[in-house]
């Protein structure tokens, strides 16, 4: 591969001078511009971007930690913040944290080792003085999904709580009393938070909790099935189920739908996170809107002006969903 | 943040033995290792990822470009992409191309100038002289959708001409004879591809073409559902479709069943992928099975012997689809 020295002999100018062309610098001339630019097409020379970052302490690249990329919900983020890179001329790099502690604190190291200029990160997993300690040291890091109290300005999530409320509370106004709960079995705080925004809603409206109504599984699609199997298992004895969020409501109908269990007939059932199938089951599902486009958007854009150093976007640190209706939600038989 | 210097002189060595220590050098005794970590924990020191890759000439990063991550399609090719890195000690840099040539360029400019290891790109846009140029100057390059004929070895791509043959004669098979395809508006070669693999197999059989029976649109669940509105529009005399992938079928089938037209009594419908959300359409979606996981992981572990000069792991560089029979298929009315 080319050298910076090889472009500088084919130009006819110092190693400075190429160095000062690659970096805009308008000491260059326009006649060495020309020269440099022409010996780095024909060498095919790329500068190289971990000199600049060494150089400058900071890279042009964004990074961004999720639990899992092939997740829809977790695709929609880093399509978003990606958007936000490119508009502000930078680089995305993408981690993994798949909600394992050690795999959380690996990525993170990775992105800081290649001294991301800016950070955003979901991470359910590492305790909060660890998360602390991260913060202080990294400027430009943001989290998303998660509030840390001592940097609550650098964090935007959502109400979570209130939308399991929301979901349950539009079954109870339909009507419904006997309401499962299918939670994901993730030890993060959108499980319990979401988990008590139900028990909430049944004791604002005086309905007893029946525990044989809560069925656990991995927040997927097959887990949806799973729980909705142990659910039935135990005796349909229920009219509505709130889910933890669509790819596993996405399973429970697809079990519904093979035992002649018409939804919303026979049962109700609401989603969690709008994600892109919801709208594209039978019956379209009823679900509470995650804003997250909006979410990891503004958290992009505050990583990259803490970064920066520039004057701070206006953030909502946390974020309140909403019901969208669609067509999985009826009154009881 | 902490420097190098500030972790010798806590240690109480010079910073040739921290620098032993980070890379993890015999020639480092215990005990300074001892007291070059103590001092780095307690820094909170990270070694400079860019730094090392700088001395080196390469970095523990393996390089991806994808069309969009948020395609579920995608999302799958960077998980199995990301495994193989993560198994290996290695960390994943994305870009996205999104079929568009500029981006695309960028994309792989930006990989190369973080000196990646190893890349494995996913380019539909980019001319052929420009990726062999790309493919002779970065060993460890592969290609992964698409053949490059002078570097057929470094290339992964799947038959899709032959599996859009496989989804078109299976409708023939029962007996259809009117059959529409629903075809990516993009101008890639999987677009021209399973066209024509749609094409051969009428000719196969002695159907003669009606092009009224192709729609075009965007290869996601709203372009399946304008392709089929306009399909719909000239004129319902069809009986079943063959479509460019699972997500412009979900979009068919959510206009179908607005519509009252059982799928698939009244209309038979394949998909293409196998991505997640066939198994839970209703009706489960018959498809073509893209093995993605399997081809991805090939192209990364070949770009990552290719970077590394290790011996090269046997690869298959043209997959054969497979037909996925499920529920969406039935004779004509």
């Amino acid at each position: 591969m080319a050298t910076i020295k090889d472009v500088a002999k084919l130009a006819g100018v110092s190693v400075a001078t190429v160095s000062r062309v690659i970096n805009n610098s308008p000491k260059a001339s326009d006649n060495s511009r020309q020269a440099v630019l022409g010996a780095m097409e024909e060498l095919q020379y790329h500068p190289n971007a971990n000199a600049r970052a060494l150089a400058q302490q900071s890279t042009e690249t964004v990074g961004l930690i999720v639990s899992d990329v092939s997740d829809p919900f977790f695709g929609a983020m880093v399509k978003a913040v990606e958007q936000v890179a490119y508009r502000t001329g930078n680089f995305l790099l993408i981690g993994n944290g798949y909600h394992i502690l050690e795999q959380e604190r690996q990525a993170i190291e990775q992105l800081i080792r290649h001294r991301c200029a800016a950070l955003v990160v979901h991470a359910q997993m590492i305790p909060e003085e660890e998360l602390n300690a991260l913060m202080a040291h990294i400027p430009g890091m943001v989290l998303i999904n998660r509030i840390l109290p001592a940097y609550a300005s650098r964090c935007v999530a959502l109400d979570d709580r209130y939308g399991a409320w929301l979901a349950t509370r539009h079954l109870i106004q339909q009507g419904h009393r006997r309401i499962a709960f299918i939670c994901s079995s993730h030890p993060i705080s959108d499980s319990t938070d979401r988990l008590q925004g139900y028990l909430d809603a049944l004791k604002d409206h005086n309905i007893e909790l029946d525990e044989k109504l809560i069925a656990y599984g991995e927040p997927d699609e097959v887990g949806g099935e799973q729980a909705i199997t142990s659910l039935l298992g135990r005796g349909r004895n229920f009219t509505a189920i709130a889910c933890y969020n669509d790819s596993m409501a996405a399973g429970a109908l697809a079990v519904l739908s093979d035992n002649g269990i018409d939804v919303p007939e026979e049962m109700s059932l609401v989603g969690f996170d709008d994600v892109l199938i919801s709208r594209y089951l039978r019956p379209r599902l009823t679900t509470i809107r995650y804003p997250v486009v909006a979410m990891a958007t503004q958290a992009a854009q505050l990583a990259l002006a803490l970064a920066n150093g520039d004057p701070l976007p206006e953030v909502t640190n946390t974020f309140s969903p909403t019901l969208v209706r669609r067509h999985s939600v009826a009154p009881p038989p």
